[in-house]
């Protein structure tokens, strides 16, 4: 019998955040569990910054859906969740936003949680998204970064500056647990809850083992 | 190297729980990955029914997992989540609860959800937990099976009542996902999820997922 | 000097509809205000009914207002509010939603409001948006007309149906007022206002009579 | 047929007020739409700062509204919207008050909203009325001029008083709009608007808009 | 030493009612304690039943206890809390209405409330008043009587109807208290309780004992 | 007849704190009155500060209520609440929980309150209790004094800090009244009132006051 597949869809059209998904989830594929199968939606922007970069791949990512006919669950690697509604109208198959599950894990993790954004921008649109989840009782507050995607793909600067926002995050704001903003910073989330000394959460990875275990539950 | 382990708790001495817990895990429990272990607290009472169960286990499951040196997660398998916040506060190992997992992955697959408690009594302490954690917005309602624990564990009868409990949930409340608001049901959840068509969540098995994940990606 | 112009748009392409809007907005135009124009999205679908409909037509609406340079402000005739935050996002000029509108207009005339949907498919799309917007507090209820819409375009029996859904909606939902929750009912609000005797807004009109308002403002 | 009418009521006694009233109202004036009729409340106090300035006009403004046989809909332009609730009881007619329009108002154009008060005393009064109205969860925060009366009267020091207030509003509690928290200001919403690139809202002209709309549509 | 006293005011001016609580509130006048005094609004309604008889009690109120000279606190005994804001602004002397104080004491006896209005056209104002203070999270319901004053003043027909009302409260609403919302029915509060078998808040009593202790500890 | 007894619990095994509550509320001990008597849960430990110590004592305090025979009422004299649903539990006599008591009562005398910690750490746990109670809407702030228990004992040094502390929650935080987050600083009540000017609530006189007033009114 084959393994069933989790679909971890980049919606924007870096392939190298896709690859340095695949690396994030390594520890997530399991031999006698559920392939994790990283995708990047060739549709997609090269970065999702603005509103119009969300909406844009909304239906792209439901037609890439519709169209998979291999894979038992799907996360939309993305922080800003991009289409996860329209997608999950679209199939019976479970469908995993980053952003809800990053939050929602934060949330076994401490009393409140605080978020890195990448940009001020995507701020109002975050919480916005909490506000819809009803989530905001937990928030302890949102900060950016304020660096460009590509300066925090550059490396040790982005941990540092990541170590003063959530110093803030931590000190200021009261957060007991950080959510790292962004799908592509797992490497960081180390080394930034070595610092910290509170629970950091990769969202793409929060998403993916709970898809993990709805995979591999439904299936016993 | 050895596997990281995670220890789910049955809180009541019923070693028949703790049995069927193990069965109802066993999927999770990957050979490259965690491995899943079971144990029941000596002390506890034979079911946790009261509040004065609830409150009476608190202690004992501080000092069972603080002087555990062997896992790196636990679990504390009963839907009250008895003495989570004591258990927390003992160790920097992940505690997780099952109320709260099982509450925070269904709102990954539903807008609202749907709580099914074996009695009426239980139902206040639910809500007033649902509170604590900030969660009231999304949930449909709750619903007890109003049986006893043995006629519960006895089998057919217990899963025809949860149907009934489920869709009255479903269709007068609005809940677009159940959970089973107890620790030993896993067994009935296929079948309550073909009969109802909506996911039904079995809380144990919902928040050894969310502990497979953290303790699988903090190695890496 | 020229009247400004307000550009409500049908995001549907039932020209028929976007008919309705125009002599539904007639009140509104008056000689030395802003023109009230209506036009049609090509790109849409023939009525939005899904999910799917709804995030279809968010980046068409976003660039025909881009493209648009002659209005002051921009209605979005549908009571899924599609695109609207990234219209927003894409220019200075203000832009309503008439969901949005519907409801914020109803709470200047009630304690509660009350919303006649098409379909009961569409209920936990519009109760997510409540959330989102932060006013579920005032929500008495949502209820389903469950007519198609080739039903619901076609006449008298819509309006005794929606007198009946609107009467459960104050007398058992206690809602002082009512929102008919889409674009293409306008004809029918004082049939049901005579027949509930209590405030029933048409969301469409709201919204523009707010335009109306936010751009002739704005040239003084 | 003659044009139905709005009352706009200034519920205190100052006649320069009703006076700026009338100048803020001429754009919505239309000569084919409702006449927009401002008076001046002779019972009232010459300016209403204390709750007792608030409650005492809450039976004259009833008294007023219902003696009144002309009027098809009322503005009561304080932002305290003095005897609101007393006067839609004593009338079939619509009842606008200008802080719970301008509030909606503002909410139709950012995610959150702060209020300018004139002074620190009033805003406790201010945020009990959004609790009451349910709104709180879109306010970014409300902040005084602690200016008198008289002095916000003066002119150009008001400005750059409110411009350093809005802006304190917009940068640190992230307001995305700016409510006028009094009746008397609409002569310096645009040069607000201006200074700080976010709407600025006048709840009396935000109030009569929605009145205007009111009226007009009832009609047809 | 002379005893302080606690004034506890009638709104209305049915001295039989006045007589009615100085019954109910022997109990809270110790020898030894602050001596409670009841008084009526002369310039009262006979009965306070619509919004206008609540606003137009509340300016003589404030001028009563701006006038009395000998009370350390007041109690304002309708459960609309009637100028209860504005009487708070006129004195550095605590003021307690009985509305907030009966739902507040019924809130240290059990998760969820409801509360027994005499007529149906009170309950929204009710609600409203519970959304001002931030409670509606622990509101299980309100229902009304559906009786005259008159008729509840007669007696016996009164308890049972209440039972009736209650009983649907607790029993269908889920209420673990209920609080009679009305100032004259103390008489009925132990009949009531010992049928319904859960407490019953007499918001008289209630607020008049907050009051002894807030005036008695202030001595000391 | 003899006097119903009402019965202060210091669940800390500190007999002086004892002492101290007896002191504090000798002023509600009325001659014809509820007796107000006070004892020491020789279980407890020596003082409650952490989650532990808050936990530990649950069952003894249910313990020692359900042994006791004499008593009308319980006030569980700990800032925690411990153990007050599994002693609500175990008896139909009212338990009252000062922290619960203050608040409320400190609800009845602004429009938001501060509280003031011992400790930094209990500030999560507090947190996490005000939102159990659904009562975070009125929260000003809490904040620590960050002084050991021993420091707090010993005098005046304390009562500056918290006129520090104090005075921040009311100019920074906007508190209108203050709660005295501990049970055993009665005695500097009046000293932190006068120096902040907006009413102090100690917790333990507050939910004396409140069970003196149940007990009394329900032998009448």
């Amino acid at each position: 019998m084959s393994r069933p597949r989790i679909l971890v869809i980049n919606p924007n059209s870096n392939t190298t955040v896709t690859k340095g998904l695949e690396d994030a989830l390594k520890p997530l594929n399991f031999a006698d569990g559920p392939e994790i199968a990283c995708t990047t939606l060739a549709e997609g922007p090269y970065g999702i910054e603005s509103q119009a970069d969300v909406d844009s791949v909304a239906m792209p990512l439901r037609r890439l859906i519709e169209s998979d006919n291999s894979a038992s669950a799907f996360v939309i690697a993305c922080y800003s969740d991009p289409g996860l509604h329209v997608c999950r109208e679209g199939t019976d198959r479970p469908v995993f936003g980053i952003a809800e599950c990053g939050v929602l894990t934060a949330m076994t993790r401490a009393e409140t949680f605080g978020v890195i954004a990448i940009a001020q921008r995507s701020i109002r649109r975050h919480i916005r998204y909490l506000r819809q989840m009803g989530l905001m009782d937990r928030l302890a507050g949102e900060r950016p970064l304020n660096m460009s995607v590509a300066e925090t793909a550059s490396g040790e600067g982005t941990l540092a500056k990541m170590i003063e926002v959530g110093r803030a995050l931590k000190e200021e704001d009261g957060a007991g647990a950080i959510v790292m903003g962004c799908a592509g910073m797992a490497r960081l989330r180390r080394g930034l809850e070595d610092a910290l000394q509170i629970p950091v959460i990769d969202p793409t990875q929060a998403a993916t083992a709970m898809a993990l275990g709805t995979v591999q539950l439904s299936r016993n």
